[in-house]
């Protein structure tokens, strides 16, 4: 800890910036600091206990970060009975939500791809690709604010986004709720995700929906949460010498709680600019929602969970190997040149934020009749 | 019977015609009829019996239609051990197939919309259409030939098509199996599922992988496979009245078979030309693939499984109302005029032919690393 807080006094303008942005930030409201350690209402209470341990390193990670619960968290206004979340994993893998009736939530966060899609940037509507890498929706629910530069302050905020996007899904706003109101199954969906409501089938539902689905899109049980929760045994000698370096190095000043990330904005390139291919100049991140010129170039903090399954790496995805994105995060975030026996280490540890995939199930989704809309051509 | 064989008197040209484009079709060889009523090799023969029943209309619906068994026929060539179609499904379900890495298999044989997409045309590669309506992956296997012109003689053919395609998936030959090595993990997948082969990983395998998961996708237990098997009481009066209609009307010298359809090539049009919304005279069909201008408008008898589920109809998918999709049908292939009474009666009997939709979980790719080639932007 004490190496890590005097780097840390290098970063002092760094960091001062970056509080402002955690104050100032619309996005600051947690998801997750909220409520991501609060099981489901009703669901029982497994989260498998913290044991004692006298293990050191097991106590010094437990400083800075801590183990993916095994059960899904809630999210503020979202009431996450299994009507809602079946509702909200139909409409996440229903094609016809896009102008197109071709892209999904799913095409981009794909479930058997990590959550995201192993492509630098994703194919949207007619093919073209928007210009930041897609985030893994696995664990979204812990990230403090969505999307790279938080412009969501949650996923049921974060949900309408893509679904109106031009480039992902370009569905205009009211398309979305009359396509849905055209699909005659969803309606009695609708009405049982939201009771009592009179017009249950609104885009502000659909978002809802969507994130209590989303919420429930989570990888507990990775060697390394086995490891916080007091099994020394759970990680190799390699990954635990990867994680003394991760935290001794100051990876976990950004890098920390249950995501090991998505807790704060930070400047890609504290120390040096990553230069254009992983920092694109025009693309200014936070700075590019706040107007706030000492915010270029600050993004989310990205999740490292999951790590190895989400190439390639950076809001750019201009990085596809994970040693490399390791290093450059040294240089240009810390100032430091690791050596490759240190990259191994921690990509070595990195590899055990793996945490059990979800399996999902394809819903049967309500069929389109005569009556429903054509796709867009 | 009768009734049917008289008419069929007015169809001779026409029949011969089709009787001819049997005979000689490559795709004559079916992988329906050689193998359709065997069960996967292996599999618990628990294909329910076919009850002795004295119901004429049962007897009589026997003389032309089939249940769908209820486990998995085999395809020749594929030996489908689990391991071949757990690849099958991985391949199905990759995007990484396609040269922009955006659409797999199973965007346009989507499992949640029936096998199929809703949609006319499919969106591909980029976002162009193709030109006819993806057909249903559903009980393809029961099919004689595949795609509507059927120029692939069986679902292993078929497989290799679409990958291919500039206009859907877009891979170069060379790019699907460089693009699948890339993918460390796939190797040892191939590995157990062509054992013995030096070389496993080819693109003939991964159509042999990709057709042996399709053939199980099949949906047995409708309504009607419950009727056919001596339930009298699984249909209703309007189905029942509905199942007299379409034979007494002639629908089943086509829609005959497991798959009430896939067992022939038929021309569309034959009392008359559905016009060119329906049948856009560009698109010769059968004719197209052989060059013979007899076989010109000809296309492979759709299946009428699962035909709620997977709107819009014909070839040309220009048809979104399962109604006028049936009194059209009457009309320019029968010479008749349906009353509104009996096409809702049809209809109604075509609302049984749905069956259990396969509950499909989203496999777990091997995920891409620094040297899997990035997609095409």
């Amino acid at each position: 800890m004490a190496n890590v807080k005097t780097k840390h006094l290098f970063l002092a303008a760094s960091l001062s910036a970056l509080m402002t942005v955690v104050a100032c930030s619309p996005g600051g409201k947690a998801a997750s600091s909220d409520s991501g350690a609060t099981a489901s209402e009703g669901a029982p209470q497994s989260v498998p206990a913290m044991a004692e341990t006298s293990d050191e390193l097991i106590l010094q990670a437990r400083d800075f970060l801590e183990p993916v619960p095994v059960s899904a968290p809630t999210i503020e206004g979202v009431t996450a009975t299994p009507e809602l979340v079946g509702l909200g994993q139909a409409l996440f893998f229903d094609p016809r939500l896009s102008a197109t009736h071709s892209i999904s939530c799913a095409s981009c966060h794909y479930p058997g791809l990590g959550g995201a899609d192993n492509s630098p940037f994703s194919a949207g509507f007619h093919g073209e690709r928007g210009g930041r890498n897609a985030p893994t929706v696995y664990n979204a629910v812990f990230n403090f604010a969505q999307f790279w530069d938080g412009r969501a302050k949650d996923l049921v905020e974060q949900a309408g986004g893509p679904l109106v996007n031009p480039v992902e899904m370009a569905s205009p706003e009211a398309h979305v709720t009359e396509q849905i109101l055209a699909l005659p199954g969803y309606s009695p969906m609708f009405a049982a995700a939201f009771p009592g409501e009179v017009d249950p089938v609104t885009l502000a539902n659909a978002q809802k929906a969507i994130a209590g689905f989303e919420a429930t899109l989570i990888t507990p049980n990775a060697p390394f949460d086995e490891f916080l929760r007091g099994d020394s045994g759970a990680l190799t000698a390699d990954q635990k010498a990867g994680l003394s370096l991760f935290m001794d190095k100051g990876c976990t000043a950004c890098h920390s709680g249950v995501n090991l990330g998505g807790t704060m904005y930070q400047k890609f390139g504290v120390f040096s600019d990553p230069g254009p291919a992983y920092r694109p100049p025009e693309d200014k991140g936070r700075g590019g929602v706040t107007g706030n010129a000492a915010e270029d170039y600050f993004f989310k903090v990205p999740t490292l969970r999951n790590i190895t399954e989400t190439a390639p790496y950076f809001h750019s995805g201009s990085e596809p190997d994970l040693k490399r994105a390791v290093a450059v995060m040294a240089e240009v975030q810390l100032g430091q040149t690791l050596s490759p026996d240190e990259v191994d280490k921690i990509t070595a540890f990195l590899g055990s934020l793996t945490g059990d995939q979800p399996q999902l199930v394809i819903p049967q989704l309500p069929v389109s009749d005569a009556k429903s809309p054509p796709p867009e051509q």
